[in-house]
């Protein structure tokens, strides 16, 4: 019989920048969690096995509990390469391709990412296939999005990912707000509310018209100077400009799936919900950080409960 | 009889960060010139008179000799407000629009900017004006497009402004090369040629389909990661999507139009001429110094000869 009160597994995030851990008993319940900064950038001076240690004492786990790992971890300058899967890639066989880290401690696997070798649209993902494993059925049909610094739409038949698309919405919105002219018009932490009159315009300035982004980024300087905003406005502006051409963008990409499933967490999840349902998408909302776990968790009984 | 060997006008295109006199005849012919990085945001400290009065006796001009200005100097933080002529704009009539410098030694006037005060499609210009006034016969019909940090596109009937678009290209591309991700996957002074792979292979993807730029972006860095491309190829490939992706754009905005005028310098000039041949353009291209030139001299021809 399964000793329900005795740690399963650990279950780990290790992104660019972060690091996310947490104890799961044979159910997928969290026991204990810890979390830090000690990403992949960080461990390329530090080394990966001792952060990984300090975490796992932290949470006071067992000596043997075996680890299961999905992000940057597995690059090739992380701990140790997982290589990509091509696509078409089964989300299910996914666990059965991750890398044993042979020096460890415990028994440490990473988890591989996913990619599309077309010289015409080639793409990676790394981490995102785990929440995917995490939020989508078993066989399940689905158009996904995964919002963020590199926002990936992902399409899934029959449990298998045809085919992927990454738009570096995040990244943009960053690098025209800190370093570019859009900075004098921007304010800094600004936050941004989906239902602001500055945000839905620039979404339906760019419904069903992608290219609007491109002609629009200079509009957030030039309405202020023209007395149309203010600095108030350029925040939520240059939002509904990205987000509603990435929606665009897609719905060309992907056709007129009229459903998509959006994981992502606040701030930004309603953000992208209104501009999804303002072009017409039925929305299915799953929290990122509940799908990287529960994918962590479904990859783990998949190595060390068959 | 006009004397010849005296020079009527000295013109003077002034930028956010470059300066450039050129001291013109009766007949529009260069005297002498003169060019420096004191633009608007040097004069912001220095002032602007001491900075135009050292150029003008560097290039010994009689003490009497009328400037004519276009550019920043004009802007609200410049050297004299040369406020914003709006949309429909005659471009003939922009000099008898000028702002006249009241504590100058000479006669010195500033061009104004073209404005669009349409909420939907917030813009301005301010420099750019000139160059269609030198480089667009006075009652012509043309589509132009002036490429550089953020390209303008503008419809021009019979003579006149009628609306136009600003892409920011020239910052994009800056952006994306010096603080975000991609800075690993394009070499720094990297010269892209016309006819490398990447750059073509990107025109492709983007053609008839300026929402490829947005899904493109990432695909840079993908390309290598996968080994399809190198990283001397980083550059080429991000300039063919954005050059690709703005024309595209300027096709769905402007619609079929046949024939273009590209207002350019190199290399950037053979880049977009490329990217619109490829995309059925007939391309006429003028150089950008000296629509700047030829645009100052009809200017002050009007208002210094009549």
């Amino acid at each position: 019989m399964t000793d329900l009160s005795r740690p399963f597994c650990a279950a780990v995030d290790w992104g660019t920048s972060s690091f996310r851990l947490w104890l799961l008993d044979a159910e997928g319940a969290v026991v204990a969690s810890s979390r830090s900064e000690e990403g992949m950038m960080h461990c390329a001076n530090t080394g990966f096995a001792p952060v990984l240690e300090a975490h796992l004492a932290k949470v006071e786990a067992p000596a043997e509990t075996p680890v299961m790992i999905c992000g940057m971890a597995g690059a090739r300058q992380g701990w140790l390469e997982a290589p990509y899967v091509e696509v078409p890639a089964s989300l299910e066989a996914l666990p059965t391709q991750s890398v044993r880290v042979a020096d460890a401690k415990n028994d440490v696997r990473i988890l591989p990412g996913i990619s599309l070798n077309d010289p015409q649209a080639p793409n990676v993902m790394r981490g995102e296939e785990t929440q995917l494993l995490g939020a989508v059925s078993e066989s399940g049909n689905a158009l996904v999005c995964m919002p963020g610094t590199h926002s990936k739409w992902v399409e899934i038949e029959n449990g298998v990912v045809t085919r992927f698309s990454t738009f570096m919405t995040g990244e943009l919105f960053s690098l025209l707000t800190k370093h570019g002219i859009l900075q004098h018009a921007i304010e800094e932490k600004a936050v941004v509310s989906s239902d602001a009159a500055a945000f839905q315009s620039a979404l339906e300035r760019t419904e069903g018209q992608a290219h609007a982004v491109l002609s629009g980024f200079f509009g957030v300087r030039a309405a202020q100077l023209l007395g149309l905003e203010s600095r108030g406005d350029g925040a939520a502006h240059l939002s509904g400009l990205l987000i509603g051409g990435e929606v665009s963008a897609a719905r060309e990409l992907f056709g007129m799936d009229d459903r998509v499933t959006l994981i992502a967490s606040d701030p930004i999840k309603t953000l992208y919900a209104t501009a999804m349902e303002k072009q017409g998408f039925q929305v299915v909302s799953k929290d990122a950080g509940e799908a990287s776990r529960a994918g962590l968790f479904r990859s783990a009984k998949r190595i060390w409960s068959e």
